[in-house]
Formats: structure tokens, sequence, C-alpha cells
């Protein structure tokens, strides 16, 4: 194992939101570059007209820590490996799996296996993207799985968001487990902006399908969301061009006609 | 007017980090379909080589409110207008100027002309790639940059970030203009982490000749950055691989080796 002539390599390739159109040319390169693919099903069967003749391994949801082993397993053995994450894989993806992994392998940057990180449009992006220009001055992104994560530290989170007047975005705001987290979540968020602060629901952001549903703080409800939504919420500055799917958070506090400098 | 039928397009084009690899389908695709570009000419000279046989309209640094009103224009004069934003066009970039220039025209979506929205890899997505995996947990965008916001409405959301155990993601933290606004940040967030807690300064992220230091919270100076830098901050969990330039964020608050579930 000293000169590292066994090993492989690990890119790890974040795709975009799902739609092809969003992935990078860095990306498509790595996903090339692979003799073996392995990412969560759903991603892979995204990408799937570009894993012909590899040697793919699509894996079920969860059990993150054990993907990302069998990655660095198979570049030890020697493989060209791209391990597939959705959106960015350094934002709620397998950036940490993957690292997490090494460490406890003990390796360091300059050993084998290479690896590398492919950044990639995240869920966000892609939604504010559809939305028009909602995530424009300072924001936080914030999952509200409670998975790793006590739920009170959640909430200090959102409230301390909320109170900072950032835009926040929050990433996984429901599920079967968590009926009610969004719910309490906009409770929060309700104590430091008003009823008319937009809210919106991007579902499937960039990827086929993909639908916004835009409502006002006071009315926003949680079941409004799924596993596949984001919700975005706007900061005192942000507002709704007429009835229009579309949010505008200005650049900055001052009036919007006064020059950038 | 009215059927807008002498109405042209305007496509908001984020055109990621700089490195041409970076770029996605979409925005590749966005660039070939138009006739006119304009945008700043330090990311027009990144993207030169698609942009043979164009009429391109390179503009200086700032003036962006100017810079959209054009874009409209050019569109409604019947051009298919590709406007370039560095990075995300939704993340400090241009998407705010052009939506602040519509809605002052009275636009709404379905009405000429058509406006679209192409995310790009941001500036922080590609110095979190280059790091390893710092952004994996929640993390709040600020803008260091006072130009448009009071410094005091800065300065609370960096002691709120802070405070609620976000990773930082700053951008624009120093210029000519403002050399102790990066020292003055490093004192706010001192008050809520230890003087351990890594800090990177990534330079150029995702361009040639891109360059990345660590340092502690504790020796971390303002001087370390300048305004081709963004500066991320680990919250409490962020550790350092070894004396690597790598850091790593667990994705939540269990032990890493607990399953995900």
């Amino acid at each position: 194992m000293a000169d590292g002539s066994d090993f492989g390599s690990v890119d790890l390739v974040g795709i975009g939101p799902g739609g092809s159109q969003h992935l990078t040319f860095a990306a498509a390169d790595a996903l090339r570059h692979a003799d073996v693919v392995i990412g969560y099903h759903t991603y892979l069967s995204q990408i799937r007209a570009r894993l012909r003749g590899k040697r793919v391994l699509p894996r079920d949801i969860g059990l993150e820590m054990e993907r990302a082993a069998e990655a660095v397993q198979l570049a030890c053995s020697g493989h060209c490996v791209a391990l597939v994450s959705g959106g960015d894989a350094g934002i709620y993806g397998m950036a940490a799996p993957l690292f997490q992994t090494l460490e406890a392998r003990g390796w360091l940057p300059g050993q084998p296996p290479r690896v590398r990180v492919i950044p990639g449009v995240s869920a966000a992006q892609a939604a504010a993207a559809l939305l028009g220009a909602p995530l424009m001055h300072d924001f936080a992104t914030i999952s509200l799985s409670d998975l790793l994560t006590p739920w009170e530290i959640i909430v200090q989170r959102i409230e301390a968001a909320a109170r900072a007047d950032f835009v926040l975005a929050l990433y996984n705001p429901a599920s079967s487990r968590r009926v009610t987290r969004l719910d309490h979540a906009f409770g929060v968020i309700r104590r430091f902006r008003t009823a008319e602060t937009p809210v919106a629901f991007v579902r499937d952001a960039g990827r086929s399908g993909e639908t916004v549903g835009i409502a006002s703080l006071g009315t926003a409800r949680g079941r409004q969301a799924d596993m596949h939504t984001v919700v975005i919420v706007g900061s005192s500055q942000t507002r709704r061009l007429g009835a229009a799917a579309l949010l505008l958070t200005p650049r900055g506090y001052t009036s919007p006609a006064e020059p950038s400098g």
C-alpha cells in the first residue's frame, strides 16, 4: 500500500437537482471517467444515459455511511469510483459521510485513493431560480430533519435566522415521521415576521414535474410540503411580484433605485 | 406591445465560479441560444470561447441596475439576451437587479419578454468542494459588503449565526474601503466559538490559481482575505483533517459512527 499503485479514486459528484440540464461539465466528465458508479437509485436513474457500460451500484435511501465505505473500498481496490450525490454533494449530501469514512481510515490528502469533490447546483438554488430572486441577500439553510440533530438546536437556528432577518431555505420540511415540524417552524418565524411575508413551496425543483406554490406566512401550513419540497421564507424585504409566483428580495436595505457603486 | 411579437427574451445565466468545467449544460445552452451577451467583463472573459459570433457587451464592475436595464431593453427590441452573472445569479448576483428592473416596468410572468433564471455553482460551493465537507450541516451565507446594507444589520446576522452554531460562509470579506470588517466579524464570532474553530480562506475558488488557507479562529486575521476570497468559519462541530487543508462538519450532533437511518 506504500506507493498506492493499486489504488483508484473517488470522485464525489453532485449531479444537481435532477434534470440533466443542471449537470455541470465537470460532473459529466467525472461520470465519463468512472468505471464504477454508486449512489441512491433515484439519483442514478436521473443520469441513466451517462452510465452505459459502467458497473452501476444503485443503493436504497439512507445508509449513507455504508455507501461511502463501499465507494472507498472499491477505490482502494483500484477502481475509479463516482459516488453520486443529489444537488450539491457538500450541502446535506454525501460529502460528510465520505470524509468521515476517510478520516476513520486515517486517510489524508496526497495519500491514495485520490479524492475530489465536484460541486453541483443545490435544491435551494434550483427552487430560487424558479422563483426569480428570493435568496438575493443573506440567507440561512436549515434542515428540519431531527434524525441526527436535536430538535431544540433546529428550533434555535430557525429563531436566530428569523430574528436576524435572513431569508430561510428549509430542507427536509416534512416526512411521515415529522408531520408537525414545519408548522412548528412557521410558528417560530411568525414571532419575527409579518403575516404578509411570502413563503414558497417548491416541489421537485429542477426536475420534471416541478411545481411552485406561494403562500404568506400567515396562511402557510406544514401540510403544503412533503419530503420533495424546499420551503423558502422571505426576509422583511422580500416581496411578491403582483399575484405571480415570483419573489424578489432586493440586494440591500436602501432604495432600489440607488446605484450599487 | 400587446401580442409581444417584437419581444425577445432574457436568460439570466449563472456561469459558476469561473472555471469552464463548472458551467452547467443549461447555462451553455442559454449562451448558445443568445444573440447578445451582456455582463461584467471578467465573467465574459471566462466564457470567451462560447461567445464567438455573438454581439458581446462587456461592462465594468458595479452599475448592476444599468446592466439589467440594458438587458431588458435589448430583449424588448427583439433580442435573445444572455445576462451573465458570476457563480449563481440568485446569490449576490444579477437576479435582484433584473427583477427590480422588470418590476419597475410593471412586467409580470407570461408577458414579454420571456425571462428565465439558470442556476449555477456559487463561490461558496466551489470553496466548500475544495475543502472537503465544511458546509455539511446548516449554514448561513452573509455578505460583509455595507454598500447597500447597514453594518449594524450585518453584525446582528453574524452574531445570530454564530450564536446558533451555523457554519458561516462570508462573501465580500474585504475591499480597499473595508479593511477592518472581517476582523470585526471574527471578533463577534469569537464570543461564541472556541479559538480552535477552523477558518478557511479560499481565494479564486473554482478558477485557475485557486488557493486555500486554513487558520483557527484564534489566529485568523482579516488581512488574509481580499475581494476574491470566500471565508468559511466552522461550527462547533467542524474539525480539520490532521494538518490538511480539509474541513469536515459532520451531518449531525450524534456520534459519527451512528447509522443515519
